[in-house]
């Protein structure tokens, strides 16, 4: 693609790269979801329960940047397809959390290794130890420091 | 951000992380443009538009990505802003190009300023040498290689 003109305007606009680079990333996601009947955000939604004991759909709307009423509609989605479900909040029997159930635990198992040749897919062009310092880097961008 | 568990899992996955970074560098860009009364979409097409002659919109559709239905919209929109324009094609007079008007080219390096300060933004957390190290990744992982 070196010679497209409209990507020589990327070489010295970092942040636009990035959007367009997350666009692909995104796309090969929702490829690579559309077998188990999922979107990039019902995944992205099975991946912040996954690493919960129980989330409210407010905390959901704020961490993943989604409308809420974008929210109830995905968390209905995986209810309806037995990946989640809404619970009493044992802290607060108002208010109902969001869990995940044994199926999308399965799930999300099985979607990691999409997720793992989405990578491959899209880093496909470094090698080993670029691959390592683009994660560092990305990592400090996200406000994440390497463990 | 460090110790939010949601983002534990980006860890290991560079293709995750670039999609929500991605995600993040497009919604400061939306914000920067709304004083300009134009989208994202309207910006990337733009941009596409000024390192060309003139496109066809099923050129534009195939390199953006985006929907034929949707450029149609987008050039709608930038036409009646005074951004750009449809002109018969010079090689082919049954189809139109679009072009660049004169007030897109303005607005276009207005916006500039703006795209350097969402990529500001985006970077902060990085030192110079750390900005050109990813620059050069992202642009292997485009696969354009530094120039």
């Amino acid at each position: 693609m070196t010679d497209e003109p409209w990507m020589r305007g990327l070489h010295t606009d970092t942040g636009y790269l990035l959007h367009r680079i997350g666009l692909r990333a995104g796309s090969l996601f929702n490829s690579a979801l559309e077998q188990h009947g999922l979107r990039l955000r019902h995944y992205a939604l099975l991946r912040y329960l996954a690493t919960a004991e129980g989330v409210r759909q407010r905390e959901i709307s704020d961490r993943l940047g989604y409308d809420p009423s974008a929210v109830v509609g995905l968390v209905d989605d995986l209810q309806r397809l037995g990946l989640a479900e809404r619970r009493p909040d044992p802290g607060d029997r108002r208010n109902r959390i969001v869990v995940l159930t044994r199926a999308g635990r399965d799930l999300l198992r099985d979607s990691d290794h999409d997720a793992a040749r989405v990578t491959e897919q899209l880093l496909e062009p470094l090698g080993e130890e670029e691959r390592r310092q683009l994660q560092r880097l990305l990592l400090r961008v996200a406000g994440l420091d390497p463990a």
